[in-house]
């Protein structure tokens, strides 16, 4: 397998990323959906890299971009004032699936969650996606809440 | 109904807090779980004040503390670059229910998220709670993911 590095998006990744985030037929699905680098991604890209308590980490693979996560730290008073961490918007290049680069992302996700003190993460995933829910299962992960959204 | 209000939480609001955190079986059941406001506590209570992307709301009632929630907002890349608030450790006193409080305190945090620019509320109800997710369900909130955890 080519060597895989994981690091903080850069600006110049953003069309990479999108395209990524595009390559899902349930997000394409979702209303408001984009390939287009738009103020609105310009914008949510600067919060996220000026917000020291979220990381937007990109997987890359002989110079491409392949995976991407975001990650947000949250402190908390449950749990004895445990820190968490969410994971958002998991995503492994389709073509590229099955060579363990998505357990190679979440476990770089996992010791960057340590590194700032999390004793716990999360993350919620579409009930539609069976076999994210095996992959998860496969990292320790416990199906033990409900998700529930609602638009506002 | 004695007039019910909310607003930030205050460090003298930790022990009323902590409180009514711990007032519920689910919660005590898990590990790292105090009444104590320790330094871990007092840490967590900093930065949640300290983060202008989290907000402790507290519900008062006759001068005393009856429910919280946290608030977490998200911005992310995902659906045109839709901003997403995060509800974490939603209690109302469990001598006071049935008397929608916690409806005002959910309606409450969607008017501080529609306020902040978020598109979506999420939150992640634990799978024995099914009073809760009817109640979420209620206010409009669909159980269309899975909720996955995993200690670190």
């Amino acid at each position: 397998m080519p060597s895989l590095t994981f690091r903080h998006a850069k600006a110049t990744d953003l069309p990479s990323l999108l395209k990524l985030l595009a390559d899902d037929a349930i997000a394409q699905s979702r209303t408001g959906y984009t390939e287009e680098v738009g103020p609105a991604i310009q914008t949510a890209f600067e919060e996220i890299t000026a917000d020291p308590n979220n990381e937007l980490i990109v997987g890359e693979q002989d110079g491409q971009v392949v995976a991407t996560l975001q990650l947000t730290y949250i402190p908390g008073l449950g749990r004895g004032g445990l820190r968490r961490a969410l994971v958002e918007a998991v995503r492994v290049r389709s073509d590229l699936r099955g060579q363990r680069i998505g357990e190679a992302l979440m476990v770089d996700a996992m010791e960057r969650a340590r590194a700032r003190g999390c004793g716990l993460i999360q993350l919620t995933t579409d009930k539609r996606r069976h076999e994210a829910q095996r992959f998860y299962a496969r990292l320790g992960f416990v199906a033990s809440h409900e998700g529930m959204k609602r638009p506002l």
